[in-house]
């Protein structure tokens, strides 16, 4: 699970060309640096801008080398996905139920992001067997998505087995109690959706004493 | 604006070790290959894992270019987040706005994903004027990121400015009718957080037909 917490978002901007992106990862290997994330925000037969996210113990010595390398021309520290926008509650499925788990979602994390924590609540309504079960399957792979929540009446088959594959690579995943097989495929199962949805930003936040895996049942 | 539809998403399995990505953006080079974005998913001594978006003009070139390349052991195609996810509507501000902004929002997404839109709502609620500022002026380098709904009773300063630099960037901001001078500074304003919410989501649908910039009036 992406739970590696980048200290370090730069906006380069380098010359263009091959060899650049070489240049600028080696000198961030030489110190160690992890890069989590690169982007390219924009690139121009002359010039490039690259958004970096790196973990690395010696954050001031990186930057030292990376304003003296031939290829770098600009630096710009931005603030990283990870300070704005903190831990992500993902909620897919039908609109009426998505919207209701993220209302309970938002409401409960506003109140921890009131005390320090950084929650966002992203959502996706999607019908479909196949549109949902590679929707489950992609959000292991997006950045700080930390608790999965399927809203919706009836759900199994192809989304079942995505739901078991992504818990499988860490990621929790709360379901409302609805028909199929998904339900008993989940973490927990909860019947009110603004329930669900405060339960997900609790079972992720510092601010919150609840652990799913100490609960005594998983049926609300 | 990040506009740009990557059509190719492959989860690379690479050796580990320096010249790796020098040698893989090599040959996305070499195929006129625009690479949108890397994650590095996995990186232990002896094995790498890379997430790549690339728009390329022969996407079966590249992936025969890539099998016969030294450094690559294994290949996965996987669903692009565009495909997946789509465009992003963009909600912040305080709780209880940013939750019916959300429920406008997503039942009017519901609506034009049936019909073969993507589109996505992501929230968070947050409070301060330099925590605001700080997330307004994120958002352009956001993945996806279409609109901005501002949600609150009073912003202004420092987040009026990041407002400017953002839409002078090309993003799309809407604001709830509030205190201060954020909507003044937005492309639209709105009273009913609900109906603030669907417009948001109309702005983007290729399947609504509505544009900002032909309405007579901007303030609802």
């Amino acid at each position: 699970m992406p739970n590696q917490v980048p200290q370090l978002a730069l906006m380069l901007t380098t010359r263009s060309g091959p060899g650049v992106l070489h240049a600028v990862t080696g000198v961030i290997a030489a110190h160690q640096g992890d890069i989590t994330s690169v982007t390219i925000v924009e690139h121009t037969p002359g010039l490039t801008q690259l958004l970096l996210e790196v973990t690395v113990p010696d954050a001031d010595g990186l930057l030292g080398a990376l304003r003296h390398a031939e290829v770098v021309q600009q630096i710009d520290p931005v603030a990283t996905f990870q300070h704005v926008f903190g831990k992500r509650v993902i909620i897919m499925g039908g609109g009426a139920q998505v919207g209701q788990v993220a209302i309970g979602a938002i409401t409960e994390a506003d109140r921890h992001n009131i005390r320090g924590e950084k929650i966002s609540v992203d959502t996706i309504p999607l019908v479909g067997e196949q549109p949902l079960a590679e929707a489950v399957r992609a959000v292991p792979r997006l950045p700080r998505a930390r608790v999965l929540v399927l809203a919706g009446s009836l759900m199994g088959g192809e989304i079942e087995k995505a739901v078991r594959e992504v818990r499988a690579q860490g990621l929790t995943v709360i379901s409302l109690n609805m028909a199929g097989s998904v339900p008993e495929a989940s973490d927990l199962v909860v019947t009110d959706p603004v329930q669900a949805g405060v339960m997900a930003v609790m079972a992720i936040a510092d601010t919150a004493r609840f652990r799913i895996d100490r609960l005594s049942k998983r049926t609300f």
